[in-house]
């Protein structure tokens, strides 16, 4: 792969703007490369000075001998740079320069002339705004990122694609400290050329990488990144995301931080589930879930996990069991052997629990000993014989030597209860990428939302127009009678119900004036639930099930999957729905036609086979559960533009 | 204070079981009093030894010469060497060790009988199970807790009390390793004697605390710690709770683990919230938010409270200001300092914002340079001209040096994201402990339930009992019948509504079948609301208002406090229910007398002003709300035992 090699392992790299300060960043990548020992050539480019840091330095690229595969650009002057680098045959751009895409519409301009242009002349881009690349291994530190101060950083099996230039630093700085380290390292910047997918794709291939993390601020390139992550999945290598965007707070600043759409959460939450990317919600989850994903599948669990406890701290593993309970998982058993101090025996029970049927996971809750008797403490957790069942582990005090003894032998370790917890809850939470259901059924498109709803196969209320001035219709009473077309009827005085005869109908029809309603049966059932889909802008046709009513809406309370889905899918989805419990049995209830409401989110979802995917947004709420069957009773659907 | 001496600061301490074996636990207190340069005397009591670990021993308590003020005891005999302790005029003995309330019923006995005789022989106990007391600032390190193995610890202002001796020194582990010392570390133990009320009263007068920190597992004296939270309010001292028993496994595991009842999170969230203590969530905010609270009172807003950031790292600022978000913490502008390097510039922004009016808190989130620069990083921070208002600061490499340099300086500042958010969230929740209304009203106590709300002053949907063969009553049609003392009627075919005359009445009745069957007048509304009441057996009486029905149960939609309430403060906990959204002006939506609701709720907790309390729960379930009143048209009621 000469874009690889170019990227992660050029035999040659130009330092455009290479600074003769060593005190300014863009001195860095020179002395980051020396020092971390990189074996290729180093061209400093500097518009004044013929020599930089001591070392042979060129005015301009066309100047600099040799062949150069990658360029690392820091000068304002980006677009000339590019050129330059084109006629040099450099095969990669890296911008560390902003002002692009992270500077408003304008900026978005340039960026797209930029991109038009290195696309014209055929050299890949990294940025703009990127920090640059690391490659551990391999010894290539082109980056800015200060964390390269550091003497020496350990290298591993994990790469880390970052969104955030600072924070790839970060995840570097905290790993190192105890003792998990990574393979390559790469700052994406604004993804004007190379994105997320497209290094997912190179890190598939690389040899290094054995567990991908991602720290996210957005998605730009769903469906590479989708298409990307099931081959990860091929390749045994497990994604790991840390995204920002779980508050509306967080959302809109990363609109405003990156000039992209940020996503709503539940939305990437779904892709993410959906392309089998592991989801950590805490920063700290990202570095230390390495270990517990590497060379592991998803558990495919029918029911709910079960984690069993060897400790010599009982309030250390209580603080992650605490939370592991509010993640729906189930203890296996807790193994008190404070005061034993017995490693034989500590071993010997982790061995036993490893081997049982009885459990899914193994934790290991150490106490103080694990800050001063590493030995002792790990000892016991790394030579238990491994099964293919995780054997976690959690420090309860500072013990960075601990953490780093176990970090060495592969085996998970966590410095708080939290990231513990979390990380053992994602893992659980994990699934394989969702197979696309076969669906060879195209629906002819209507822009009636009954209409269309009916075409899926949605069962509708029986239904007319009715106008004045004698409101005639061969639906059968009782009715509802509706305004047609405006939101929120019900508060608005726009809906009568349970309507019993002609002369009633004709009555609220003149009160409400308009020329054309809405005659509708009225539907009666156990439960309301909302079906709805979504061509979202960011991951694309998304399908939602959730609870009906206004309270549902004010507890947030649905489930979401990538469109198209299949009927079971849709069934787990309802599964997820804790307002539509009242109708799977909760207290003796009688329960609803859930595998009609699985049909009807399955169908809704086939909106998203339909040529051209003419709708953006359509919903059918409430639908009506009943014992036997559903029926929808409103309908909604906006175009796109 | 006789006691705090004692306990804190002896001029002569007996080892109770002190072992010869450096290796053994029990040789600990010895070894860990010397090294950390404890200047009273050191009395080793062993059985067969007349020197131990280098040091003159005794084989009796009785033997050893001058006054003992505490006694360490590490021996199974437990009773015997209290007795030898009363004998040698000892004021304070902390056991350490166990096979009491922690092992079961007969353990529970065996202390229960251990309580008794110490308190005939007017010798306090700590304990047992108990670790030990450390004093740092008094050089004190009276405990077998391995972390003060540790060569140096630093002192701090902050006190902790610990139902977990293992969390003990995991907490002074983790504050030392960045900076944050303690001064005083109590390990309760079962607290059978000196509980965590009364040690809270202890460090209220201690001269070296200025925030006092609780880890627990349960509250075994609410009572007394809840007077106590009043006086270290009172004396401008800050307490901090991370309480485990979040999810249901937890409280469950704190039983086992404990022999203690856990009580229900909502409830202990009300405790603490009604006491004026500060509850964290995370394990770290517990040493991490303590110079955030230090000298600091709750903020009291009215409004959402909002944050100004001031960065390096967007990627880690934002970290931060996500989950702030789901706090419902508002962002005051995020000054994004990148590339600056101008230190006088940073420095100049955060004190315009400890200056202004416009935010409520400064956080400074710091990148790499904290790693490799502290003096630079730091420098702005800690030179900044403060003001009332809370500068914090989160660092987002590994970055010791310089949380040190900010420990040092009194800058709250934070190694992870969470608990950065975690910290401020719980500051901004922090109230005062809430003043007792003061309400003079007794009222009678009747047994039947809608008697009871009657007389309590709860408008009661308009009913009588009728018995066959007529089934007579003066209720004004439409009515509903119900059968009395079923649980989950509607459910069961125990509920006929809309009855419209006397006739389908009687056949409703019929076939029911019951003796006696309530009648009542059906009552409309906008919302249905639940008001419940419960003496808990571990806070004490609870006042709970909820969303109504089916769906609110699901979501666990609901507000507690401990009762009585006044109505403002009824109010206030209505505002805190997702789900009377509906009733406070949402959408439009036709707003319910949420003032007659308030009313009700603190009617219904003044149960907890009637003498003896009879009363173990109570519910008004469904309370209608309508537009202009509520009214109640079930209700329950259990009485203690």
């Amino acid at each position: 792969m000469r874009l690889a090699q170019a990227l992660f392992a050029p035999r040659a790299v130009a330092l455009i703007g290479a600074s003769g300060d060593p005190q300014k960043n863009t001195a860095r990548p020179q002395r980051y490369l020396r020092k971390h020992g990189y074996s290729g050539r180093i061209v400093p480019i500097n518009a004044t000075r013929d020599e930089v840091l001591g070392e042979r330095a060129y005015r301009r690229l066309a100047d600099a001998p040799g062949e150069i595969e990658h360029a690392f650009i820091m000068v304002e002057e980006v677009e000339a740079a590019l050129e330059d680098c084109a006629r040099k045959g450099v095969a990669v751009a890296s911008i560390y320069s902003n002002g692009f895409a992270d500077a408003g519409a304008a900026g978005a301009e340039r960026q797209a002339r930029l991109v038009a242009r290195s696309r014209a002349l055929g050299v890949r881009l990294l940025g703009p705004n990127s920090m640059g690349v690391v490659d551990l291994p391999g010894r290539l530190a082109l980056t800015v990122n200060a964390v390269l101060e550091a003497d020496a950083l350990p290298a591993g099996s994990t790469s880390l694609i970052s969104q955030s230039g600072t924070m790839l630093g970060t995840l570097l700085s905290r790993g190192a400290a105890r003792g998990l380290g990574y393979a390559k390292l790469v700052s994406v910047g604004n993804e004007a050329d190379l994105g997320v997918g497209e290094l997912v794709e190179l890190l598939v291939a690389d040899a290094d990488t054995r567990v991908i993390a991602l720290f996210l601020e957005t998605v730009r390139d769903a469906e590479r990144l989708a298409s990307a992550a099931r081959k990860a999945h091929a390749a045994g290598k497990p994604i790991v995301a840390y995204k920002l965007g779980r508050s509306a707070l967080g959302v809109e600043l990363a609109r405003t931080h990156t000039g992209a759409l940020a996503g709503s959460d539940a939305a990437l939450d779904a892709f993410f589930r959906d392309c089998g990317i592991v989801r950590v919600d805490m920063l700290e989850s990202l570095i230390e879930i390495a270990p517990l994903l590497r060379d592991r599948e998803p558990a495919r669990l029918q029911r709910p996990a079960r984690v069993a406890v060897v400790t010599t701290t009982g309030g250390g593993a209580a603080a992650v069991v605490d939370r592991l309970g509010l993640h729906g998982i189930a203890l296996a058993g807790m193994h008190d052997l404070t005061m034993a101090g017995n490693a034989q025996g500590y071993r010997a029970t982790l061995e036993q629990l490893l081997a049982s049927a009885d459990c899914d996971a193994v934790l290991a809750a150490v106490g103080s000993s694990a800050q001063f008797h590493p030995e002792f403490a790990v000892q016991p957790i790394v030579t238990a014989r491994r099964t293919a069942k995780p054997l976690v582990a959690f420090l309860t005090p500072h013990a960075e030597r601990s953490l780093a003894l176990l970090a060495e032998r592969g085996v998970p370790a966590f410095r708080t209860p939290e990231a513990c917890a979390d990380s053992l809850a994602a893992f659980f939470a994990w699934r394989a990428p969702r197979s696309k259901p076969e669906i060879g059924v195209r629906h002819q498109f209507n822009s009636d939302p009954f209409a269309m709803l009916a075409a899926l196969g949605i069962p509708v209320a029986e239904n007319a127009i009715v106008q004045p001035p004698d409101y005639a219709h061969r639906v059968r009473y009782p009715v509802a009678l509706k305004r047609i077309g405006v939101a929120h009827k019900t508060e608005q005085g726009g809906v009568a119900l349970n309507i019993r005869d002609d002369a009633e109908l004709a009555q609220h029809a003149r009160r409400m004036g308009d020329d054309r309603l809405l005659v509708q049966r009225m539907e009666q059932g156990l439960a309301e639930a909302i079906v709805g889909y979504r061509d979202d802008p960011v991951v694309g046709p998304l399908v939602l099930v959730g609870a009906g009513g206004t309270l549902a809406e004010l507890y947030r309370d649905f489930a979401v999957a990538l469109a198209p889905v299949g009927e079971a899918e849709a069934l787990a989805m309802i599964e997820r729905v804790t307002g539509l419990a009242i109708v799977r049995g909760y207290r003796n209830l009688p329960r609803g036609d859930i595998a009609a409401l699985s049909r009807a989110v399955a169908a809704l979802s086939r909106l998203a086979l339909m040529p051209g995917r003419p709708v953006r947004e359509a919903e059918a709420n409430p639908v009506i559960v009943k014992r036997d069957g559903v029926v929808a009773v409103d309908a909604l659907m906006a175009l796109k533009e």
